[in-house]
């Protein structure tokens, strides 16, 4: 199915420029050659991404890059706000854990919120959300964040068609005001193919450690991959903007996804000590949505 | 001095539509007589107000209104938002006392933030208001709120000029933001002209119930009643917007500021067995910033 | 009724000391003559309570005391705790209304916890309470307190039996603990005739102001009278300690129950440029559980 | 030095049963051989610990284990509290890693508080470790606990020994209170020798991922390791009770601790499903304090 047809409501206006088409069209006008790169890997065809070599001391020198950035936090109290989005199974979870594994608790904290209790549905939407945004000295990486009403909210029925249509207007907006006084965002969407997520799920099937989070979330993640797709693009359109741009990560190896992910994270700060050499990023793994 | 004519800074781009004269203007172009209301009231001429006769009965038909309203804010999941702002020594925690008196602990809430920890500082502004924002079947009332930001903090030194040129930007945004899905805000501004104010502060400073009340920002009100009034001014003028009208009220006299604040905000809201009799409001105590 | 015989389930040992017969005798062996005065108040015969003379001015001279205790607590770092229990409309909430009426929110604060959440339904009893217990330079009031489960939960049903026994054998070790470190409890017990307190109800009942507050507890404050009266013997005699003295109040007059609960509390604490005239206590007001 | 002799203060008379000689004695008197055992393990004298086998696999089984566990513990609402304690570089960390690998957050809670606030500093003791007992459905695993008072607080000086003595009186009385209603208590400390905590700083030290965790208290754990020791035996001798039994954990071997500690914590919880044959436990390497 062509992706952004079938869409199940018509788009508000706010997001009616987000039709894969456009938007193909024009990445293309930007000149690059973008349509092996971000359709591919937006648009289902399982790219092929290698194993990376060395994969254990890459992600050593990279941790020990993350020791230094923590240091620098500290000392020239920053506050960074990372956003770890994507499908499920795209690995988020073990995204996160290699980032934190060797950083301090009290500097670089992971935040997941479960679903909402009575409480917070009835709250202003990003309150809860809210709550948790870095204070100064602070690194916090949201694993899953306020675009559950970009994608899973919307797809799975737990919003109505105009709660989502508000929060694509409402987080630009929300993400601008945050920015005041210094705080730096990053929002990485991890992509995964519809037969990479297949496997995964089945994984997680049968593996007695994992049984337990299968949730209906990711019942519906393969047998609705295409309203996915489509809330996703949406999403994307409406959401990247010059105070929030999305850098899209091939998730189909988890391993080049880590030390991708990571050194684009890193090249994009600043902190003393330095190893720019650790930090070369796969542009065809982790690319901006919008060169 | 000509307010706003003296002001301190050059007014952000934002709010450069703010100067008494243009606003003046527009009022009068309304056909309303206002030139002799608003600008009166908020241009410290001291308005004579006349104090309300029946005043205890006239609150206590309000109270049992409000108390109506309670009913109807738990029996309808209502979410409402009240903004009790002013200068120093106006009278708002006196409001909000007759407000709150009888109503159940758990339904409206009083929430008078201090001043800002070392934690709060280095968060994103609006956060520390947003954690307080009403859930369902909730009523809050700020006794002073996120317009600190705008008025107290900018003259105080409390905050940079540009942290408040954002402020400026940001407020209309986030008030917005914080009513889709329902939430009903109401901001009143609660003016009090220099003489009054000088004789209440003068009273606090004898009193030994309230000496200890005695901060810096009073100190202050005074001394700079006019560096507050452009900035009140210049607050009013950028954040009074369609999904948030600011409400003046004329503070002069005490007990005919409750009885008018009560009644405005309790006609604007709709509940079961509403005694409209109970809620004429005098339009020389309270009225719209903009007609 | 005898009270104490007919008690609904076996006292546990913890507490078989408690039988009032066998506090008659003690308080009777202390030579004085509590007889006329304890068991009177305890026992419901409705004691009177002159009206006293002078309220307004007597009130307004302890709110001064309340504020110099005020300043005291912040520059001595004190911690101050109080428990204001009591029957249903023995005016605790007024009682609060007086005490923290002129007093900075931010030193002196009150809590009123509604009833336990589902969450806090399966913590440890105590937690909800802990975690409003007064740091550094503040003091709380509580309107209702852990008591509950001493008196209302096992009278309403709201906790088991053994609950309510294990709850007797706490308070104690609990409230000596808390007092580790220099924090000072105050228990204060409001007692009201069962004839007063019929008045009172029934003139909420046709309060507009106040028929909101009934509550299925009110219901049963009438009907139940007698197994509240066994339930707070049985209470008072188990929780009665060195570190943590039940002071009862005769609320029969709300008046003279708040002149002389506040004048005891400020008498029981040190602080500068005490007024110990205006501190005189009415023995027959607020008396020692245990002389 | 013969531990406990050289203690810098007399012991309190709550813990005067506390001296080694009169444990060992008591030990012996069981009849049990744990002459070779717990004073070999928490006497200094680094005890050889062979690398289990297999490891990967063990704990993989016991992983699956703790699963069922969690299942269990959503089902049958249970509450169930872990304290790891233990000295610097025991093993802690690495301990909690392992146990909520693959738990859900939701159910199951690591917890490590940092250094006391300005405010947690003047509240009760176990006010800020109050606040983290696990509700109905939870488990917590603290990661130090309340008992950093019984060792790391008065052996660096961050309480008075008046503080340490009360701490050691209130803990058992507090572990107590808390497990009423049902919540299950289970306190481990791990040990790790001398030599072999030697050997671990100094890898912190040389290993740029770990520098940044190197603090005061580190550089402590060597130089104070017999005022360690010394305040370990007094706090284990004065918190070991009928409600809350110490566990002693050889550390020597991360990896054999490792499986050890999830296999006997496993031991004594009932769940279904559960394979008994995985949760063998090395009485040399897991060993309660007194037998
Ligand atoms: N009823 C709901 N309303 C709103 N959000 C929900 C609801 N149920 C689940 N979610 C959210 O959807 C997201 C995906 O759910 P799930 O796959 O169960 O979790 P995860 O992928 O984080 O393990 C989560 O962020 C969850 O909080
Ligand atoms: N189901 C319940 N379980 C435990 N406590 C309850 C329950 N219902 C009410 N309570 C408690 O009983 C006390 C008396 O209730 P009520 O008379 O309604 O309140 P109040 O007298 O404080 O206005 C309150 O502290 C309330 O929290
Ligand atoms: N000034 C202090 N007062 C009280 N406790 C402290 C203080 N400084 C450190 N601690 C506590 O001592 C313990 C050991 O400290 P540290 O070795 O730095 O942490 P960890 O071993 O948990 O990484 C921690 O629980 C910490 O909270
Ligand atoms: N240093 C400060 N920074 C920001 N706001 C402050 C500061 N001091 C006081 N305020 C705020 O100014 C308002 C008036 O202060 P006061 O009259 O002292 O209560 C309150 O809302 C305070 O929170």
């Amino acid at each position: 199915s062509t992706p952004g047809n079938g869409a199940a409501r018509p788009p508000s206006s706010a997001v009616a420029a987000s039709r894969p088409l456009d938007r193909r069209g024009r990445l293309g006008d930007t000149g690059l050659a973008m349509d092996d790169m971000t359709p591919t890997l937006l648009h289902g065809v399982p790219p092929k991404v290698k194993a990376p070599k060395a994969y254990g001391d890459r992600l050593h020198r990279l941790q020990v890059e993350l020791v230094k950035l923590q240091r620098a936090i500290v000392k020239q109290d920053l506050r960074v706000c990372v956003l770890i989005e994507g499908r499920d199974a795209a690995g988020k979870d073990g995204m996160i854990r290699r980032i934190v594994r060797h950083m301090a608790p009290r500097v670089v904290k992971s935040v997941a919120l479960g679903k909402p209790t009575e409480t917070e549905r009835h709250q202003w939407y990003f309150q809860r959300y809210a709550a948790h945004l870095p204070t100064s000295s602070e690194m916090v990486l949201f694993n899953r964040s306020w675009y559950n009403r970009g994608v899973v909210e919307p797809v799975m029925g737990f919003c109505s068609p105009a709660q989502a249509d508000a929060f694509l207007e409402d987080a630009p907006k929300f993400e601008a005001m945050i920015q005041r006084g210094g705080l730096k965002l990053f929002k990485y969407w991890i992509e995964v193919s519809r037969e990479e997520q297949a496997k995964r799920l089945e994984r997680r099937r049968q593996d007695p450690l994992r049984q337990w989070k299968i949730s209906p979330v990711d019942d519906a993640a393969q047998a609705h991959y295409d309203a996915f797709t489509r809330a996703r693009d949406r999403m994307l359109a409406a959401t990247d903007h010059p105070h929030g741009r999305w850098l899209i990560v091939n998730g189909n190896n988890k391993k080049a996804a880590r030390l991708n992910l990571i050194a684009d994270l890193l090249s994009r700060l600043t902190y003393p000590e330095k190893d720019d050499d650790a930090l070369s990023v796969d542009p065809t793994v982790v690319m901006p949505y919008r060169a």
